[in-house]
């Protein structure tokens, strides 16, 4: 017996809580909240309107939520609140379904995975350890064993890890490297002599996503370790520019043990030379490690999985499902060519969850080879999708977007005032708009502003990217139901904005919700006073058209 | 105008492609799947069936996940197929809903939370940045205003960081530290001279959670640069020990450039006195981050909230509202009471997605922040709640949690064959039963067995933890279901298990779903034969009654 001075009751009290509060956890209100959000949802889907994304000022935004928060008095489950909620939600969500929509790598979603969500929500199978997710660790196996066979691994000898998000899998990843390679850093720490063969560093390609860059500051290599890669007129990784690259590294006394290829830069989805790059690395006793985050999906498709056939010579390697498989965020796979070295990234222990005695349950959990203690199960739901519909559903998707974005390539280079950056090695293309009147030292002002304007425009929704000091237009195909005729139409469009711009007209902004904000050219007013361009509208520095630059 | 030699059709091909895939993302097949999953989901919520876990041996599992996917020829919605393995998927759930679920601290959610998470699938916001998730970031900024207020902190003084899971929190909180005190740790990496007072070292208390532990792995500071701090017998930090400690590691030439402590232990719900852990580090210039996952929450409540003020000197900590404020996983805020500390943990800009001229819009996103690029907005599933039900229902439910469990711990501190191991500060309760004929060196392993039967036998589900060597019992009372009745009932159940092995009787598994696998005794065998103890079974090392000891 003991005595309970925390506890705030007498002993021996037998509490009987009928508080307010339990109403909130009732059947009833996920009964009611379930058909709400499947109607609001139905609603949201249908139809077939060109949408982009309606951007509102963060200052009225946060007064809009606030005013839809419940008074503490009358708190508790009300329909017409739960509503509004919804709708503020729709209203300010990127429309991803809509064939406007041409601007990131996120994707519209099979529905029948984002169902899925609120199963794993409500009944969760947490899944690092077999035991809270039983399902999910089961799930891990059969994809490994699907994209086993896909890439041209056996069966036994390689291991996958899902994790959360491509930025976390790339640093398991290097952090597996950073343990295999340089003894005792788990244990001792980063020193500067590594493994006796110089300062260890890292190299990646110019165009590295930046969570590759992220790493080596994180686990503790140091942000001027990094080497950077240079690149070919394709903006992948030049094998021989890398070869010399990592060669006056050695020069300087840094020892590269970790090299990071891409496969699908954000910036133009270009994939590296993998083969060359794994070959290199190796012959340097380094790691090869690949970002396929965006093209490591080409693996499912018969026609695209030559483009990344090198995978099967990296180290490790990580796809991201909730790009280009289409499944809700955040759902990636890493991928370890050798199975002895996926625990080697966390060499740890803690009793309450890792039970020595469950052997054949331990060989199925994850939680030893990956970040996350509590883990999303969102492994299922890219295995539910592939139960019922297969791998050629992806396969299928995937080989429409690619030849959509050739489609549009093709189209945009056709024209005389477009120019196109890059020849599509996946769904992504940059491209320039370049009216005659425009000098060439204002281009990538220009497409700043167009981008702005499509975007408040709320039709289309294009990204932009900065490529070697200049700005160019970014369109990512993520959407089956885009086709030839949106580009067209897009073109239009951004041949109008241009002419608004050299005339000096304002956006008029396309309202697409019913509870649309009502002071539309406020909107605009604070949205453009922003992010607007001084230089397009000060006199000095005018972009307008020839007869008012005379 | 380029080349296109990378796409596959010839240069000008207008595609129509009118593959089946398309009907996977069909409005139908969300239609469809919203029904059956809204159907099932109400069906495995309802009634009031005690359950644990039905624990299935991983192989078998596989065999029948491989069984429910289609035949790619006739791949395709299947109702049938989707409700089947709807149905595996809740077979092999741990019932949080249910009032046998006392094992972990995930919890039971809000169900209109759950639900939302259907929304921001298949509408998604990820919330790193501004322009794609604006009311993600708006809710960023709400919450961090509610905390605020309620830990004491004046607003605009401090930053929030909403980020998946307390892991990465912590790891991102230990990084600021180390890039704020050990300068130029982020640029030229981790050295051992650090600030020139010692090697960089980390401290924390001997119950940290592994996760905490893991930190100075990653971060390049070397696992045997941690600083174990010891504990009372509450399982708490006791600041003088800890104080020995430090000045120990500073005499063997350490410098702690950060002290973690714990706002509810993973093992015992135990909370280091945080003003004297935050006094004993910065009279250091040591930075002090508490993982307050579980006790962070209650900030929400008036009477709760005392436990935890000492959270107002820490640098920063963190909480899981997927624990102890019952939303979907992963949802985990990262607080830091100097807002100018916020964006040095990741010290790096990128152009694709952060844009120098969108200022207000930068100043709400939190892409600089946290370490995720495309970020689950898993804030919103929390603004929801409190503003549908307010503060005070995550109030009411956190009090009757608290309330349940000293009553569970006076009652199994009044039975003679039970020992309760902790004082409850949170909902967490450690106990051993110790009926008279168990010997005392094997307390241990009637404690293991105890658990396996328990969760073999699928009613009750409770988790075990080893505490200095012992292994005990714990109960976590995460659901508002349960009542004092149900702790009477496991009391006898842990009884009538003890007698059974005693006695030499097996565990009689109760089945609660139709589907559950054909062959029972195959499954408890395939557990049993795993994960059971030989000590128990075996003559010379048996446990049995006296008599057959005799």
């Amino acid at each position: 017996m003991n005595d309970a001075t925390l506890c705030l009751l007498p002993v021996g009290t037998n509490i009987q809580h009928d508080g307010d509060f339990k109403k909130a956890f009732s059947l009833q209100s996920f009964v009611d909240a379930a058909r709400i959000v499947s109607d609001k949802l139905h609603d949201f889907l249908q139809g077939d309107r060109i949408q982009g994304v309606s951007l509102e000022p963060p200052l009225a935004l946060l007064s809009a939520a606030r005013a839809l928060m419940a008074d503490p008095e009358s708190a508790g489950f009300d329909a017409k609140r739960f509503s509004d909620i919804l709708d503020l939600y729709l209203r300010t969500t990127i429309k991803v379904h809509s064939r406007g929509y041409m601007a990131r790598q996120f994707s519209s979603v099979v529905p029948v995975s984002a169902v899925f969500d609120m199963i794993t929500a409500m009944a969760p199978q947490p899944a690092s350890y077999y035991e809270a997710g039983q399902l999910a660790n089961v799930a891990d196996r059969v994809m490994a064993e699907e994209f086993g066979r896909l890439i041209g691994w056996k069966d036994g000898s390689f291991a996958m890890v899902s994790t959360s998000g491509a930025s976390l899998a790339t640093m398991t990843a290097v952090l597996a490297a950073r343990n295999r390679l340089l003894d005792g850093s788990w244990e001792d720490g980063v020193g500067v002599e590594g493994r006796g063969r110089g300062r260890p560093a890292i190299a990646v390609g110019e165009d590295a996503h930046f969570s590759a860059n992220r790493v080596a500051g994180i686990l503790g290599i140091g942000q001027k370790q990094i080497i950077r890669l240079p690149l070919n007129a394709r903006r992948q990784i030049d094998p021989e520019g890398a070869r010399a690259a990592l060669d006056a590294a050695a020069a300087r006394g840094l020892d590269v043990f970790c090299v990071i290829g891409t496969a699908g830069s954000t910036s133009v989805g270009a994939t590296d030379p993998l083969a060359a790059l794994a070959e290199l690395a190796h012959g340097r006793d380094a790691w090869f490690h690949v970002d396929a985050a965006h093209n490591g999906a080409f693996l499912v498709s018969d026609r695209l999985r030559a483009r990344v056939a090198g995978l099967a010579q990296a180290d490790s390697f990580c796809l991201d499902a909730h790009k280009t498989l289409f499944v809700p965020s955040l759902c990636s796979l890493l991928f370890y060519r050798d199975a002895s070295v996926a625990d080697i990234a966390f060499p740890q222990r803690a009793s309450y969850v890792f039970d020595p005695d469950d052997d054949e349950m331990s060989r199925f959990q994850s939680g030893t080879k990956n970040f996350e203690c509590t883990k999303r199960p969102a492994i299922l739901n890219l295995w539910l999708v592939w139960a019922l519909f297969g791998r050629r559903m992806f396969e299928q998707k995937l080989d429409y977007l690619m030849d959509l974005t050739c489609v549009a390539h093709d189209l945009i280079a056709e024209q005389p005032d477009f120019d196109v950056v890059n020849q599509p090695e996946s769904n992504i293309l940059c491209f320039v708009h370049k009216p005659a009147w425009v000098p060439v030292d204002r281009l990538s002002l220009l497409q700043l502003e167009l981008r702005d304007r499509i975007r408040a425009e709320g039709r289309y929704f294009l990204s932009k990217v900065d490529l070697d000091g200049s700005t160019v237009l970014r369109m990512v195909l993520m959407n089956q139901r885009i086709t030839r005729t949106d580009i067209v139409e897009l073109l239009k469009l951004i041949r109008r904005h241009a002419d608004d711009i050299r005339d000096g007209r304002p956006v008029v902004r396309v309202s697409h919700a019913e509870n649309a904000p009502p002071s539309e050219d406020d909107t605009i007013k604070a949205i453009m006073g922003k992010s607007g361009h001084a230089a397009f509208r000060s006199e000095n520095h005018s972009l307008g058209s020839p007869s008012k630059r005379a």
